[in-house]
C-alpha cells in the first residue's frame, strides 16, 4: 500500500480536541488550523508571501469558480493552483457542489450529476463526480473533495435520506475516477439534522476509506447550536487516524468551539469577508473601523498582534480614514489582519491542547473576546 | 539666511535635461524623480514598503482631500502625513487648487479666495492663501505648494492675464503666511497658453525667491504640443539652483518629453489610474491585460522588470485572470509594477543625463516602447 499524500499525526488530545501535523506533498501544516478561502485563485488583496507571513498553512481554491474561470485547462498548463497562483504551500480545492446548490438559480440533479447554470453568463454545465474529480486533478491542490449535495436543514427527511445516499454513491464515483497519488480525496459526512441520518452518512463514507473526512452540509439554514449537536455526534466517529475537515466555520468562537470538539481543519469566508467591511477582529473582541470612536484612535489596530498592520505604526485612525474612503489599502491591511488573527488563535489552541488545559482557555478566551469592549454581543456572532 | 528645508544640487546636464540630487527633511532623492500620488493619503493599494521597494523618492498627498477627509487636524495629532499614513521618506502636498478648479461644481473666486462645494457631502468651505498654508504646515509634508488658480486653456486672454496676477499675489501671500523652516513653500507658474503670459506669471513668482518651482495650469485642455511649448518657454528661464516640478504628468513619452525641457520632478495619477483599469507600462509598451491574447500567456508581465509582479513568479495569465475578476491583488500588483516601471525609467533617463546621451537614448527607448507589440499608438498616448 502506498502511502496517502495527506495525514495527519495527532500529537495531543485534550478531551475530544486535537493537536496534530499534517503532512502534504507541499509541506507540512500544524493542526487545528484556518484556511482561508482564495476563491477565484487569491486570498482578496493578498499575495502569497502575505499569507505565509500571517503564518497560513492551507489555502483553499473554489472549484466552480476557477472552472467557469478562467477554466481549469488554463489553470493546469500554468502548473496547476500552486504555479497559477504562485502560492507553493498546501492547498485543497472543494468540489463545487456547494456553489452548484448555493448560487445556481437553476439546476437539475440527478443519479449522473447536476446541472447547472454559471453564476458569470448563464451557460448550462453539467457536474458529475467523475468531472469535478478531473477538474480537481487539473487544478492539483493537496487535496481534493468528493462531490456532494449540501441540501437546506429544512428540506424533507426523505430529501435529506435520498440525498445523503445519492452523495454516497457519488463518493464512490469520486473515489473510482480520482487517480493522482500526490493528491488525497476526502469524503463528506451529510445528512442535516437528522442524527440517524448523520450516523448513516458517517457509515456509508467512512466504509469507502477516504484519507481524510470532511463534515459538511451546515451552516446553512440551521442554528449555530443545531450545528455543533450534529458534530458532536459525529465527529468523535470519525477514524481517529485521519484529518477532520469541518466545512464553514470562521468565526473565532466558533473554530474554538468545533476544536473542541475534535476537528483539525475549517475554513471560512468570514474573516476575509468581514475584513472587507471594515471589521477587524482583535482580542478585544471584533470591532468596526467605521465607527465613530476610532476616528482619532492613534493606538494600533490590535495591541496584542504582530501582524504587518499592527506592527508596522498604522493606527486605528488611519484604517478607519482607509475604510471611510474605500481605499484598497483598508482590505488589504485589515484581511491580512484578519487573517494572522485566526491563525494566531489557532496556535493558541494547539498550545492549550498540549499543554491539556484546552476547555479552561477557550472559556478565559471566550469571556474576552466577547466582554464589554467588544462591538458585538457573542449572540450575534459570527 | 537658513538653509532652505529642500535644494537641488545638479550633479550633470545633457543638453537642457537635469541629473540631480533633491535633499529634503525626509532625505535625498535622485532626480528626475517621478513622484505616484497618494491623493487621499495613500497611493491606491500599495504599503509605504511596497514604494520603498518600488524605489520611490517623493510620495503627494492632495491638500483639497486630505482637508476635507478625515481633516488636516487628524492628520496633524497623527504627527503628520509621515506618521498618519507610514511613509517616512519625502512627500510634497499640493494646495488644493487644482481639486477646487476641476472638481468642485460650484466655485466663486475673489480676490480673498475662493469658496467651493466639498464633492463629498455639499458643504460649503473658503480656501484662502493663508488656509491652504496652515493646513499643508498640518499635514507636513517637505514640499508645500502655493494656492494657484488653474483656469482651462480656452479661458480668454483677459481672463488668464487677471487670473495670473491673482495667483501672483496669492502667492506672496502664502509666503508671508508659511512658517514651518523644515517644508519648503513651491511657487507655480502659471499664464495659460499665452507666451506673454507665461513670462509675466514667471517674473511674478520668480520675483518671490521660493526655493522651488512648478510649472502648473497645464493638462486642461490643451494639446501636448501646446504644454510642451509653453513648457519650452518657461522652463530655461526658472532659477538654475531651484528644483523645477511639472505639474501632471505621467505617461512615458512624456515623462522624457519635459525632462528633456530641465524639468527634475513630475506627478500624475496616470501610471496608478491605469493600473486598476488593467493596463500595464511594459518595455514593449502599454498593454490591457484584459486583452484576450494575455489569458494563456504564462510569461512575466515585463521580462525585463524586477519589480515584485514581475519578478516573483505571476504570470501575463494570471494578472489577466485577476484583472478580468476584479480581484483586489491585480490593481495591487499592476500598482507597483507601473510606479516601479516609471520609478526604473527616471532612473535611466538620469543615468543617460550623466552619460551626456540624453537625446539620443531618449529617440531609442521612445521607438521601442510606442513600437509595433505596443497595444497603443504613441499619437493615442497618454
Amino acid at each position: 500500500m502506498t502511502r496517502p499524500a495527506v495525514a495527519i499525526e495527532v500529537e495531543a488530545r485534550a478531551g475530544e480536541a486535537r493537536a496534530g501535523v499534517l503532512s502534504t506533498p507541499h509541506g507540512r501544516v500544524e493542526t487545528p488550523t484556518f484556511m482561508p478561502v482564495g476563491t477565484k485563485g487569491t486570498v482578496k488583496g493578498l499575495t502569497p508571501g502575505d499569507l505565509r507571513s500571517a503564518g497560513v498553512g492551507v489555502v483553499l481554491g473554489n472549484t466552480y469558480h476557477l472552472y467557469l474561470r478562467p477554466g481549469a485547462e488554463v489553470v493546469r498548463q500554468a502548473g496547476g493552483l500552486h504555479g497559477f497562483t504562485g502560492w507553493k504551500g498546501p492547498m485543497l480545492t472543494d468540489s463545487g457542489g456547494y456553489q452548484v446548490f448555493s448560487l445556481a438559480h437553476r439546476r437539475k440533479i440527478s443519479e449522473r450529476g447536476v446541472e447547472f447554470v454559471s453564476i458569470y453568463d448563464g451557460s448550462s454545465h453539467f457536474f458529475t463526480p467523475e468531472l469535478t474529480t478531473r477538474v480537481q486533478e487539473d487544478l492539483g491542490p493537496d487535496i481534493a473533495m468528493v462531490l456532494d449535495e449540501c441540501p437546506p436543514a429544512n428540506a424533507s427527511r426523505k430529501y435529506h435520506t435520498d440525498s445523503l445516499r445519492r452523495t454516497a454513491r457519488w463518493a464512490e464515483r469520486c473515489k473510482e475516477a480520482h487517480s493522482r497519488e500526490d493528491q488525497a480525496l476526502f469524503g463528506i459526512v451529510q445528512g442535516g439534522l437528522y442524527p440517524d441520518l448523520r450516523k448513516e452518512s458517517l457509515e456509508r463514507t467512512v466504509e469507502l476509506d477516504f484519507p481524510g473526512y470532511a463534515v459538511g452540509g451546515l451552516s446553512v439554514g440551521e442554528s449555530r447550536e443545531e450545528m455543533l449537536g450534529m458534530l458532536a455526534l459525529v465527529a468523535p466517529e470519525l477514524p481517529a487516524d485521519k484529518p477532520r475537515y469541518f466545512m464553514g466555520i470562521g468565526d473565532p468562537v466558533g473554530i474554538l468551539q468545533v476544536v473542541a470538539l475534535g476537528v483539525d481543519m475549517f475554513d471560512c469566508v468570514l474573516p476575509t469577508r468581514l475584513a472587507r467591511h471594515g471589521a477587524a477582529l482583535t482580542n478585544d473582541g471584533r470591532i468596526n473601523l467605521k465607527n465613530a470612536s476610532h476616528r482619532r484612535d492613534l493606538g494600533p489596530l490590535d495591541p496584542g498582534c504582530s501582524c504587518e498592520a499592527c506592527s508596522t505604526g498604522y493606527s486605528r485612525a488611519y484604517l478607519s480614514h482607509l475604510v471611510r474612503e474605500n481605499e484598497l489599502l483598508a482590505p488589504r491591511l485589515v484581511t491580512l489582519h484578519n487573517v494572522h488573527f485566526i491563525g494566531e488563535l489557532c496556535r493558541e489552541a494547539r498550545a492549550a491542547i498540549k499543554e491539556g488545559r484546552y476547555e479552561a482557555w477557550m472559556g478565559d478566551w471566550i469571556s474576552r473576546y466577547a466582554g464589554p469592549r467588544s462591538e458585538i454581543s457573542l449572540d450575534a456572532a459570527p
